[in-house]
């Protein structure tokens, strides 16, 4: 299975409605980069990153000059070799953050071109472990009113949505507070409630709030301070009170576990795009079964559903793909709170590439290539 | 002192000879990214980062496109406040790898213009501690017969230094104890010796090697394993009874902090160009000097020359500038094992732009611009 042609896509796409969390603020557009491998007997394989705005080029360059001589006439099926070239390839410039990306990217398409190859679904060649994944909402709703965040919640649940995460982190603790009760309230004893943060918070904010979250029942706190604090998400369990949850801001296996090892983290939750692919991914997930815990995921929940349902310590898939969800024909469907990953080969992840034709940022020269009809 | 324009350059130099180490192999190019800035008023500063083949295209377009509108029409001396934006700008691709090279480029350039808008140099500015700096030469010499290392370090005596260092990590730990005896033996008792692994070994490998290496008055041990693995420098200092020494491969404060903390590292080495340039430098010396800790430096010495004369807790300063030292016209010179940083506004660095011109990668439409002339 030598991987004979490699080709990546910078995509920058404007968000349906502008995003706002705790720390990021207003985000107006999210960028994927898109790798599509072929092998000699016409077999391909599609993988994907995406950023909330800035780095994508640098992605794309990081995959087109470091990465793809590197894969370029490889066994496909050694895929762990691989995935230590590049990794070293770009140690010097790396160690995670957008060294990460980039290799996620490569990584993801190498693993669908194995599944397309051997005709087999992601979950199933992964491991297999159950058809069903539990799926939570993760809104993007720090900016909606009390009463627009109610109306929100009334129709996730509409959509059979049985557990429901909101963002916290406004100005002043009590408003966050006085929302979690309010959506505890509408919500009734039986739907999950998970919080977000975004990093906003210092380490006794943190702790002072998740003492007066613990009455209505979250489910967990998502980033409370920022990822590099380890012994501060430590403190932040223990005498906050609330279950933790971290990780779309980990880019290597060794960041989470030091959160990990020192208690600092509940619910893993990496994010295949940004952890270094399926490879690293199922390195961490590992990790987290060895230490009796169970992983959630980040966005991109196509994928995501699929590696969930490979693994036996499976928590909660978050479905949000950041505007990306508007491109795939074939989307992921809830059906009482439950996802059911798909049986096509690989991650059988079909974009409307039409669709996405008006975003391509690069390269311009290609827009005819084959890369627009496959896949 | 509004900076109003930012360029940047991305050269692709070839090495004299290409050189060899435990970890990355052969390498025959090395990178540098240029950062201009100039205020309204024509003051200019310079700032630059290298890399060791990989990923120089990708920095200069997080610099043009993430770092570009965060700095145009800031006022420089706000610096710590640009550094935050810079941070959180790129954090989501980012916390460190790629973003902080290029938040160093542009950190440095910040800082060169305030040294030359108060004509004071970077040394003065930043502490100015002691204008005299131990210097030691690093070797990359790993692919050198002993014959050849032995004729290299006499020539070395011969310049005036009076610290050497030599790459480990050859095939057999034997080999490595037999470099070590036979240079020490050469240099006598007098002469400091450091040895650097390039993160070649496991941790066991590592502490069976110091304990041997201990009867040859060893200075430092550098990167004995991957820098990821704080518990196993921890054991490695505390085990193998030779001081550790680590930094170029770590690229947050987080990082140092974390290695620091629980007694991995004896000579904390932050490089300003890929740590995230001076400001996140001083940090790092900062921290280290509240744990009585000696700084030591990677590469660019015309840069940490200024940085170690401005602090309090400095340690040696490598001698070893990947080639650049070729493109620049006032390098700093080595007397009695000492180097003085000079009186000129900034760090005073003068390159050779027309030496340079022919390894300009991008941006390739302006060769003829203002860069070329000035700073
Ligand atoms: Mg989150
Ligand atoms: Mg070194």
């Amino acid at each position: 299975m030598l991987i004979a042609e490699l080709e990546s896509r910078h995509y920058r796409i404007p968000l349906p409605t502008p995003m706002t969390d705790s720390t990021h603020g207003n985000m107006t557009h999210f960028e994927v980069v898109m790798v599509r491998l072929r092998t000699q007997n016409g077999i391909e394989g599609l993988g994907y990153t995406y950023t909330i705005g800035q780095g994508g080029a640098a992605i794309r360059s990081l995959i087109e000059e470091a990465l793809k001589p590197v894969v370029l006439r490889k066994d496909a099926r050694r895929v762990e070799a691989i995935w230590e070239e590049m990794w070293w390839r770009l140690h010097y410039v790396g160690r995670g953050g957008l060294a990460s990306f980039a290799i996620s990217a490569v990584d993801i398409a190498i693993w669908d071109l194995i599944g397309k190859h051997d005709k087999v679904p992601f979950w199933r060649l992964l491991g297999g472990h159950s058809n069903t994944v539990l799926a939570y909402i993760g809104g993007i709703d720090l900016h909606l009113s009390l009463e627009e965040l109610l109306a929100q919640t009334r129709e996730n649940l509409a959509r059979g949505y049985r557990a429901i995460k909101i963002k916290v982190g406004q100005s002043h603790v009590r408003e966050d507070v006085e929302r979690v009760r309010a959506v505890r309230e509408l919500i009734g004893p039986d739907i999950r409630l998970m919080v977000d943060a975004n990093m906003r918070w210092n380490v006794e904010t943190a702790i002072r709030t998740a003492r007066q979250l613990q009455e209505y029942d979250v489910y967990w706190l998502e980033e409370p301070t920022i990822p590099d604090d380890v012994a501060g998400h430590a403190r932040i369990a223990q005498e906050g009170g609330v279950p933790i949850a971290t990780g779309e801001n980990l880019h290597t296996l060794y960041e989470f576990r030091q959160m990990i090892q020192h208690g600092g983290i509940a619910f893993p939750e990496p994010d295949v795009t940004n952890i270094g692919g399926i490879t690293n991914w199922l390195r961490v997930a590992r990790l987290a079964h060895a230490h009796n815990l169970a992983v959630t995921t980040h966005g991109v929940h196509e994928l995501h559903l699929h590696l969930l349902a490979a693994i036996p310590n499976a928590s909660y898939l978050e479905i949000h793909s950041f505007g990306l969800e508007r491109f795939i024909l074939n989307p992921p469907q809830l059906q009482d709170g439950v996802m059911v990953p798909g049986e096509a080969p690989g991650h059988g992840v079909h974009f409307d590439w039409e669709a996405l034709a008006p975003y391509l940022v690069a390269p311009r020269e290609t827009e005819t290539a084959p890369f627009v009809a496959t896949a």
